[in-house]
C-alpha cells in the first residue's frame, strides 16, 4: 500500500503511460493540484487556481501540506504532479521538503522522452498553450528534474523510476512501469 | 522582499551580471564569505579568513548558522557565494541544510557560460590565481553544482534560474536575470 | 577522524581503489550492509539478509539507523555502500536522511569510469551475476549517483569526491583519493 507520484514535462505523456499501466488494477488517479483547489475550497481559503495562488505564502504551504496528507491517507494511489514547474523566476519544486515527507511516496516515476520527441509533440497539440522552449531547454529541464527527484529520494527513501515514452512505443513504456504498481502489492 | 542567492564557479562573472541586473533598484550586495568574517571578527572568534578556518568545525558552523540568520534579515538582497566549492577533499557545500534553511532565500541563481568560455576567461586572467581546471573539469562542476542546487531547492522551495552568461552577450544574460529581481517586489 | 563514505557502481572497482589508498594507514574498513546484518543478527531480527529484507519497512529503517550510529562511533573509517541501488521500482537511495545524518560522514567518494569500460568489465567478470545494463544505462545510473550525492552533501556538508578509474590506470585513481585520506587526519 502507497502513494506514487508520476511527473514528468508538459508533453511528455506521464498521464497516457500510468492511466494505461494501472488499467485493471485497484488504485485510484489523483492530480496534487486538484486535491489542494478542493481542500481550499472546503476552507473557504479560494475558489480557484487563480485565487489560491495570490494567497499569502504561508497559506499556500500550508494547503500543500494539508493535501500532502489527505493523499498520503488515500491508500494505492498515484498522484500526478511536477518535479519542478518552470517559472519565469526559475525552476520551481513541486515537493519541497514540506510536502514530500507528508506525502511520503514509495516510488517517484519521472516519464521522459528525447527532447527532439516532446518538442515535436508540444508543436501538434494545438489545443493546449504550451511552454515555447528550444530542444535544449528541453533537455535541460528533464536534466534538472531528474536531480531534484534524487533529492526527494535522498529525503524520504522513495525510489526513483525512470520511464521512456518514445514515440510510438507506449507498450515499452507501460511495460517500464509496471514493476512500480506491482511494489505497491509487495511487502 | 527576500533573499537571492548568486552562484557559478571562478571566471563565470556572476557578480558582474547580477549587478548590471540591480542597477538602479533598491537591492544590497553582499557577499556570504564577508558577512561570516565581519561576525567572527565582531565575536572575537578570528581576525581574518585564516583564522576563521582553523576554527573548529562546530565553531564554524555556528558562524555559517549565524551569517544566514543576519542576511535573511537584510530584506531585498542578493547574496554572492558558492554552490559548491572545489577543495582537494571533493566538492564542499556552500550551503548546506543548516545554512540554506536559515537563508530561506527565494531564488538561487546559477550563472553559468559555456566550459570552454569559462576555461578561455580563466586564462586570461592574470590577476588572480584559478584553478587550472580542464574544460571536462569545468563542465563537471558546472553539473554538480546544478545537482546541489536542486537539492537547496527542495529543502526550501527556493526557485533555481539557470543564467547564461554567454562572451559578448552580457545583455542576455541581463535580460534573462531580469524576473528573478522583479518577483522581489511580486505577491 | 571521521567516516568517509565510498560508492560506485557494480564493476567500477571501488573497493580496489580505495584499499590500495588506505594501504599503511590506520583506517577501518566496513561494509555497510554487513555491519547491519550483524546488528540483526545480535538483536534476533534476522540471521541473514534474505530475512532481513523481509522485516517490516519500520524495523528496516531501524536497523539502518542503528548501523549508521554503530559506524559513526568507529572512528576513522571507509564505509562500503551504494548511493542507489538500482531495483525494478527504481533508483533506491542507499543513504536516505535518516541514514546519512546519523553516519555523518566527512566525504563521499564515487568512484566512475567510463560506462563503456564499466560494459566491458562486466561482461568479463563470469565470477559474479551482474546487470545486464546497456552502455546508456550504465550512464544513467551514474548521473543520478552524482545527483543523490549533491543530496546527501546538501543535508550534511560532506564534500563529494569524484574518483575517475580508467582501465590501466589505478594508480592514477589511488592518487586522486588520497587527500580524502589525508583530510581525515587535518583538524
Amino acid at each position: 500500500m502507497g502513494v506514487i507520484v508520476v511527473t514528468g514535462i508538459p508533453g511528455v505523456g506521464k498521464t497516457t503511460v500510468m492511466q494505461k499501466a494501472a488499467e485493471g488494477m485497484d488504485i485510484k488517479f489523483v492530480t496534487f493540484g486538484t486535491v489542494m483547489i478542493e481542500i481550499a475550497k472546503k476552507l473557504g481559503w479560494a475558489n480557484d487556481r487563480d485565487e489560491m495562488r495570490k494567497l499569502p505564502i504561508e497559506k499556500q504551504r500550508e494547503l500543500q501540506i494539508k493535501t500532502a496528507e489527505e493523499v498520503a491517507k488515500m491508500g494505492n494511489v498515484i498522484v500526478d504532479t511536477h518535479c519542478t514547474i518552470k517559472t519565469p523566476q526559475g525552476y520551481m519544486p513541486g515537493l519541497p521538503e514540506w510536502v514530500i515527507t507528508k506525502l511520503k511516496p514509495k516510488t517517484i516515476v519521472i516519464v521522459e522522452a528525447d527532447p527532439e520527441e516532446i518538442y515535436n509533440r508540444r508543436q501538434k497539440d494545438k489545443t493546449r498553450k504550451r511552454d515555447p522552449d528550444s530542444i535544449e531547454e528541453i533537455a535541460e529541464h528533464q536534466q534538472i528534474n531528474r536531480a531534484i527527484a534524487m533529492a526527494y529520494a535522498a529525503l524520504t527513501g522513495a525510489t526513483v523510476k525512470i520511464v521512456q515514452n518514445h514515440d510510438n512505443a507506449l507498450d515499452e513504456a507501460v511495460k517500464q512501469a509496471e514493476p512500480v504498481l506491482k511494489g505497491l502489492y509487495e511487502e
